[in-house]
């Protein structure tokens, strides 16, 4: 679908990327990336919740829980997942690699990795083409490190934002990709996002873990949560100091999520083969749970999905859906559902209001809400998600995850 | 997919059906059945578990709960779902108008519908229909009702057996329809089996669940719980007496499961767009639900779903689908993955002798097994699914349910 085209990507000071071609999978395609942190930098991350997690993962939590990083690795074309002890080898070889030839110790670089799941990993490609990424190095480097993380996706996805803390000006930028295999679970498939704030290690682990929670874990594409998901938050420590409680950290801290719903929202818009921007919201729930629960059903519900790819207000569908989604004692003749700002269900069945041109007008639409009013408590949750198409079937009948 | 043709279905002593073209959806199109059922028969159901359940199955479990059922009167083209009181409404119109023309008490007569969901009933279609439907009564009549509640089916689905139970023969005999909205929760789209031994209500019921459990609820085209599913076993009592607990009993158990399965595997095998039948077998898991989660996240995976479509042996989304199926501690060095007799993984990764040429010829089959073995316990499980194709998206976008 119309994707937006890459925005101004502002430089973060102490952080640097250098992007460059190893012939990975495509011989010529970018698809090698290294971020070089400034010393001091604090990085926090979250990572897929799938057990079988790939072992760039494995890696980089152990290299994490040992030294500050001092580089991050990113590779496309290949996810070194499924691949056993052979792949962790694979992965420190690369670390090394990078390490001697930056000078410092191998845990300070964390290893990235997204592509075909089960091959094992051409390291040796990597291995060459480190000297040319670090030579590449550069602030200016987010739009081509951008590209540089591909797979499936259509178009590179960042977000950036100045915010002013304490009257010091704080840069946050960040990039992402992803676009099938798509339903982050505490991560998204690899989005990576930089600030020069001075912050504690606590400060922005609890940051990133907000902002993921209101943004990348609450999209789906196809429901299929990746081995590889992997977010980061790096902080250069050359701007001002952040401090949990203060009212600097509550501006930074919704300034990150502004990025990451930002780079959430792109991803599902990058969707693979979508052509509806989509958003289901779930209001008047009685708990959070609830509420994420009847959201992704009818965000899975492939029912629901083709029919907005038709552009067909099949709210039969939803309605189906919404039963299904097991939420205890509902009463149905409470629910409401919308389509944007159409009423399509109300006292346990159509609205009597309703009309089919009215329906039709909304779905004509690209970019649409579906809203379910439970009416039985204050808590409601959102959840983007795109449409179910040829193209899906077509792209993953053809490309080797 | 390559389906099969409708084998010979045995009549039921005490069980007639008329089928008749009502004009419901499209005209000439046989669309109404009526089933006649011997003084004195029992029957045992079970309903979906959609909370949105339609009108007819709030009806039915109404009328069932307060006579022994002398006629089903099932229609499809029209759900009759999502129509609230005035649904319930004109699925009690058509009940009286039948129970008038039959000379029976309205509460003896069962409604069911199947079809599009939302639109209104044309009950004074079926209410006119419903004289030539009794004028067809005959102990014949299961091939053209076979045909007569179909949908999106491409075929007309049936299975038949005799047995002998006691010394005496005993026939058991059922229809079903479904091809997609299926995930089937306590019950299918709509299935309809007859037997002529003489068993009791608790038994009965007993015996339909049990069968059920092995059966309709281990099938899943697209995830998506129908709001209408209905499953009926009658027992006309012209046969042998049957006791719980008793071998007759066991054996007629069996033998109603068997005729489950059959219909079961038939609704996936002409699952909407299939092009391949799959069968998910789990094996040594410690609970019976950890078997089921892990097999049903298999079977709804939209990327293991398309990869079987693209007939790829891509072992990496079935490793992924394990790994985020939420089992608690799975110990993936543990974990043996195969696709028939082809090992894929083993010991944390691709297995050592696994070649994609072995591999590529299982995926060259229309019908094939994938088996995840945890060797964690003695609990094992099986459930059936087909593929996700172009077809899928293509009769979906533009079918209305």
């Amino acid at each position: 679908m119309q994707t937006d085209p890459l925005p101004e990507l502002y430089p973060v000071p102490g952080c640097r990327l250098g992007t460059t071609a190893a012939g990975i999978k495509t011989p010529g395609r970018p698809d090698l990336v290294v971020m070089e942190l400034a010393p001091g930098s604090v990085c926090a991350a979250v990572f897929t919740q799938n057990t079988f997690c790939a072992a760039p993962v494995i890696v980089a939590r152990e290299h994490l829980s040992r030294e500050h990083p001092g580089y991050l690795l990113v590779n496309t074309g290949n996810a070194n997942a499924g691949t056993g002890e052979a792949g962790i080898h694979d992965a420190r070889l690369c670390c090394e690699s990078l390490a001697t030839q930056a000078g410092c110790v191998p845990q300070a670089v964390l290893p990235f990795s997204t592509g075909v799941i089960g091959g094992p990993l051409p390291a040796e490609k990597i291995v060459s083409a480190i000297p040319d990424a670090l030579a590449q190095l550069d602030e200016q480097g987010w739009a081509a490190a951008a590209s540089g993380i591909l797979t499936t996706d259509t178009v590179p996805k960042g977000a950036s934002t100045k915010v002013e803390i304490d009257g010091q000006p704080v840069t946050i930028t960040g990039i992402a990709k992803g676009a099938g295999m798509i339903r982050p679970d505490m991560a998204t498939m690899l989005a990576f996002i930089a600030t020069d704030a001075n912050a504690g290690q606590e400060a922005l682990q609890g940051c990133l873990s907000h902002a993921v929670g209101k943004s990348f874990n609450r999209i789906t594409v196809d429901g299929d949560t990746s081995t590889n998901d992997a977010c980061v938050l790096v902080a250069t420590g050359k701007g001002p100091v952040l401090e949990q409680g203060t009212p600097g950290y509550t501006l930074f801290l919704e300034a990150v999520t502004g990025i990451c719903v930002q780079l959430a929202r792109a991803i599902v818009r990058d969707g693979e083969g979508a052509t509806r921007f989509v958003t289901i919201a779930v209001e008047g729930g009685a708990t959070t749970a609830e509420c994420l629960q009847l959201a992704y059903t009818i965000a899975h519900s492939p029912l629901v999905k083709t029919a907005l790819f038709a552009g067909d207000p099949n709210w039969g569908r939803i309605l189906a859906a919404v039963g299904r989604a097991g939420i205890a004692d509902l009463d149905l003749l409470q629910v409401e559902i919308y389509l944007d700002e159409v009423c399509i269900v109300r006292d346990g069945g159509r609205a009597a209001d309703y009309t089919e041109a009215a329906g039709q007008q909304v779905m004509d639409r690209k970019e649409l809400t579906i809203r379910v009013v439970l009416n039985r408590g204050d808590c409601s949750e959102t959840v983007w998600t795109c449409d179910l198409s040829y193209d899906y079937v077509k792209i993953n009948a053809e490309y080797r995850t």
